[in-house]
């Protein structure tokens, strides 16, 4: 664990990152030391920081941080920048270029490969997902709707999907969520709420693998129960197939096979196929 | 500074209060040791616990710690109970009664009298506050609403009102806010968003002092610009009059000056007169 490049496990209780949550993160997974999806979570990194008016950070620096945790190690590094130590309240200083660095290091989640090949169970949250344009696609430190979302349910499914007050779907608690009908994806679109995920944006740049076309709307319930096929994905998991919703079952289609194949191969193999 | 009980000013990195702002949050004025307010502030404490599924609290625990970091001066205790460190993810094993307890101390904010006797300048906030009917209420560590509205002006203005997405006020970005109409003081419904503050409590209960009746409703911004006189309150400054808003002026009315004699006589000297 390093916090401002020093090795330690602490943080000062006085810091805005637990005050009020004021701060961004990324979560990397890490093949033998190697960040993957590196240049997405460092733009996400720099576009939350720049939005939030945190200070510009160095990626060189946070990149050699990340190194030093991992060593050449398969794992996640967890990087959180907060707005750090500043006096008391909400305002602060524009001009003051004060921060924590904080990169930490976690073992690999361990999931089950039955995940991947035989699919999931997803439940859908009773949990609605606040519109917040404002801050909407950024992760920041401010996720206690998707911890109270993450409680209505234990280890009878793998994820859980949120909507919108109106209904939208959003995406998962974790992960974003693509619905494949009429030979396109379909993966809603986050401009009111959400985080713009990096294997997201993979899936999007790369579905041309998979002979199909993607495209972001807004999506509803029904078209989510409707659809031929559905999947979510983060950067730690890669690509989730889901085989069951709302007592519904799902196959998992050729082009989500392809895209798993296509990410275990071109991003890293710690993604089973 | 007391981390559980035992003397220490930091935080390990994995504590989910820094993670995901999972926990809730009490700023406790306290006059020669003694904390103002007490109960509304461990009600809503205890209230926020149970509705985020934190582990419930013992207040006597609490209250030794209040006591011990205020010692017997003037000052202002922070009390922060998170859920602690747990696993990875948003998911929490809920019969676990893991949790971190951080009492601390800092000084009086020390503001100037004027804003009391002249009142102060309010600005209205172009950041919106995101309805949440779910955490509604409650004092969470999620704040980077109040965070980004507060960016908005430096010191030309004392306090922002913050705005619904329909247009309702809802609150003050650190306080609750008041407006006086047709003999009585109306202040916004926080069903939807916003904090029930321990101070904006203390005058709904204590308004007959001031010969005046009070009401939750909602208030358009057209309404607090019409009022007749306008008051912002948290428990840490006590009552501010506004006296400018959106280039109009308005003026400490009898029955605003009655209620702040009256915190001023039943809460605390602290609150200037």
């Amino acid at each position: 664990m390093l916090v401002n490049g020093l090795p330690s496990d602490v943080l000062s209780i006085a810091d805005r990152g637990l005050l009020y949550g004021d701060g961004v993160f990324e979560t990397i997974l890490c093949e033998a030391g190697r960040p993957v999806l590196l240049a997405g979570h460092t733009q996400r990194l720099e576009n939350g920081c720049k939005r939030l008016g945190l200070a510009k950070q160095e990626l060189p620096t946070i990149l050699a941080d990340i190194r030093e945790v991992a060593r050449q190690d398969d794992c996640v590094v967890k990087v959180i920048i907060t707005r750090g130590v500043r006096n008391r309240g909400y305002s602060f200083d524009k001009q003051d270029n004060t921060s924590t660095r904080i990169i930490y290091r976690d073992d690999l989640p361990g999931i089950p490969v039955d995940y991947y090949r035989q699919g999931i169970s997803l439940t859908k949250c009773e949990y609605l997902l606040p519109d917040n344009k404002q801050l909407a696609g950024i992760k920041h430190l401010n996720h206690l709707d998707q911890v109270m979302a993450r409680s209505e349910w234990g280890k009878e499914f793998q994820e859980g999907i949120m909507l919108a007050n109106d209904g939208r779907v959003v995406e998962g608690t974790m992960t974003n969520v693509f619905i494949e009908s009429n030979q396109q994806w379909i993966t809603p679109k986050l401009e009111n709420s959400g985080v713009l995920g990096v294997m997201r944006q993979w899936v999007m740049r790369n579905c041309f693998h998979a002979e199909i076309e993607c495209v972001e709307k807004d999506i509803q319930l029904s078209e989510l129960q409707n659809a031929q096929s559905i999947f979510v994905c983060n950067s730690v998991v890669g690509i989730w197939p889901v085989t069951k919703f709302e007592g519904k079952t799902y196959l998992v289609s050729k082009a989500v096979s392809t895209i798993m194949r296509e990410a275990n191969s071109s991003l890293t193999k710690l993604y089973p196929i």
